[in-house]
């Protein structure tokens, strides 16, 4: 047992009081689990897009004031009542989606969208007495995807907690949390390419790098970047990416590009843009007969897909993923373990890595397209 | 060897001399097979819808004379040069469709839309030469899908043509050249329900009864039949089909009323329709985390399929199909066992037999629904 099991821990988050503003770091107190809950000590966060576009709350429900991350790695503190899966000192991996283990997408092997634990964005509270863990000054701070890792210590349903070798470094597999398993899983969970053959990735941001990292891992041997910035390819080549097309340099549909390219498509497809115009492209573009294209970005409210029914008719599939299909406390480890017997690359995805004081640079950095992951240090 | 091998052979055949006139049964001549093809005496025949479009010939190119009929059953007469694999003598039914054996198809696992043999709908003579083999009085009388099966005799490319078991009654099998395994191996090759899971079932002519018969040899348990015509129902109980929905008799969309009978969704749909409203709804109405959709129908040119990405996401998978997903040569004798040893029911198919004579019988009772098969008796 810590000396802190059952008290409130006062310790330094980043706050974001505001829609768009700096985050300021605060020290706010932080409230013991409760039942089915976990208190984890964040060593490494990472910031991704998701955490930019509801700060920003743009085309979001503001949520304020509230502690952003959802990317991160840390130590198990002390945990709730009846949590048994874990214990205090086990390195762990928060997730934005989570495992109940009860509900019939828990039970199903093919599916990870918990019914209970499925990511909910407008939450800002707790499941169990909808309650936030966060306060300052005795007033309320909401939470962010059930995981708020901007914060040295914070409070997560155990259902979201993996539990990973304490051997991994936790500054690397922090990445794992969100982008990183989602673009890697699409490719090797859901498209799943047979050595030797052809994939187009969609996007070359730190999902679809991943997915490329798959396509790579899967021992793909024509590795398809397609990205509206050009510049994006030399990056990409560390990630297996050995052919690029930029859409706006062709005066025909980037399917038919490709088409022509491969001899009639390439054999998968995955896209990690969140345009519409992506996703039927990348549709399109597999090989009748065989082709798989797995959808991962985030489209618009109003988007449809639209594409002539003989598409599929002629063999083509097309499914999405949520979380590149992994169950996160069933099937984290082992992509834990992938990293440290050297299969799958996270340095590569770290461009970047700042002190917890300085996390606006983070932001700064994301927001210019300058950075794939930044790491940020919570006890720096 | 057959005392008519190398020799022109004069038989009967059903003429269509004119879109939607009565076929006339004529006296025709047919040519010997040509390199890599067959020449096959038909013993049985059944009629398709698709024989009917195109005889109609109201959205498609006319072609006419043509002789139509593309399910059949019937015994190799003789063979073409190169020909390995029949020999006279064999039991065999002709397909649409083919297997050349060399093209990336044929030699992908997954795909049967052989580049070569793939249907052709327009062509009306033979791969090889470009030639028809029928004519009468010296003029030529075109093919229909490579097999014209509506005559006593008929010229096949070997690649079209599956060698069966000689013990399996033609009278019976015959309906497999179609409809029959385009509905069933949509369900068991390609939605693969597991047993005890739940089956929509768009569209319930002979190709949706068959994809129901699926679904019950898969040992699905709820099998829900979904027809703009509830007079159906009755008939598809024989075929498994055990819950009926007609979108008629709702004000909401059948996607949401099969959800709410199935608490989210079934775990298979295939849409036997041609309708596009189906195939939207097919896909809509499967559950979320592991829902199969696939597409069997054949659309208008025009139609477009329309949803909302998210559908994806939340890890639905769509697909579509062409014969169901068999390869003729390879697959079908498998077919054909499974009728012999009692697991998959032919005879619930048949409704009707006709003699050859009547076979525009044979065209009005499909014209009228009053049909599933009518089996045409060539020698009667
Ligand atoms: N399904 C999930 O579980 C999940 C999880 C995390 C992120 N995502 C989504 O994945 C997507 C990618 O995330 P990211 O962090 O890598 O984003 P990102 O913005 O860093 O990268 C997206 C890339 O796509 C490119 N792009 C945009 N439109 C394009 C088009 N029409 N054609 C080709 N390229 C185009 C951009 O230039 C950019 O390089 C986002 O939509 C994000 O919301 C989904
Ligand atoms: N993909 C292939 O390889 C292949 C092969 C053969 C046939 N087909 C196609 O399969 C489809 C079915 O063939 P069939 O011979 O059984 O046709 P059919 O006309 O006998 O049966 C179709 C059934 O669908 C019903 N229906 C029509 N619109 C509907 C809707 N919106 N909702 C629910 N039910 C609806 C009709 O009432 C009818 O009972 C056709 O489109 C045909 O062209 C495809
Ligand atoms: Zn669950
Ligand atoms: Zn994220
Ligand atoms: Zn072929
Ligand atoms: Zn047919």
């Amino acid at each position: 047992m810590s000396s802190t099991a059952g008290q409130v821990i006062k310790c330094r988050a980043a706050v974001s009081w505001e829609a768009g503003k700096p985050l300021v770091i605060e020290e706010v107190e932080v409230a013991p689990p409760q039942a089915g809950e976990v208190r984890l000590k964040i060593l490494f966060t990472s910031l991704c897009h998701t955490d930019v576009y509801f700060w920003e709350a743009k085309g979001q429900t503001p949520v304020f004031p509230r502690i952003f991350g959802h990317e991160a790695g840390g130590i198990v503190e002390s945990v709730g009542e009846g949590v048994t899966h874990l214990k205090p000192g086990d390195h762990a991996l928060p997730v934005f989606t989570g495992e109940c283990g009860e509900c019939p997408h828990c039970k199903s092997e093919e599916s990870n969208m918990c019914d209970l634990l499925r990511i909910n964005t407008d939450r800002g509270v707790m499941i169990g007495d909808g309650k936030s863990r966060f306060s300052k000054d005795g007033k309320p701070i909401y939470h962010f995807l059930g995981t708020s890792t901007f914060s040295q210590y914070t409070v997560v349903h155990a259902g979201c907690v993996a539990k990973i070798d304490p051997a991994a470094p936790l500054d690397k597999v922090c990445v794992l949390s969100c982008g990183i398993c989602t673009g890697f899983g699409a490719t090797v969970n859901v498209a799943k390419p047979k050595p030797g053959s052809s994939v187009a990735v969609f996007g070359l941001g730190a999902v679809g790098l991943a997915a490329a990292e798959g396509a790579r891992v899967s021992g793909a041997s024509r590795i398809i970047g397609v990205d509206l910035v050009s510049s994006r390819f030399e990056l990409a080549k560390k990630f297996g990416v050995n052919e690029f097309v930029n859409p706006k340099d062709h005066d025909k549909p980037v399917q038919e590009v490709i088409a022509e390219m491969t001899n009639g498509g390439v054999d998968r497809a995955v896209e990690c843009t969140g345009s519409i115009q992506a996703m039927v492209s990348a549709f399109e573009c597999v090989h009748d007969g065989w082709g798989v294209a797995v959808l991962v970005g985030v489209p618009s409210k109003d988007d449809a897909f639209k594409t002539h029914p003989v598409n599929f008719l002629n063999e083509r599939t097309l499914k999405g993923t949520f979380y590149g299909n992994y169950k996160p406390r069933s099937d984290l480890p082992s992509v834990v373990e992938m990293y440290m017997k050297g299969e799958l690359e996270l340095e590569k995805f770290i461009s970047h890595s700042v002190p917890f004081a300085e996390i606006n640079k983070a932001f700064d950095l994301l927001l210019k397209g300058e950075s794939i992951r930044c790491i940020i240090r919570m006890e720096d």
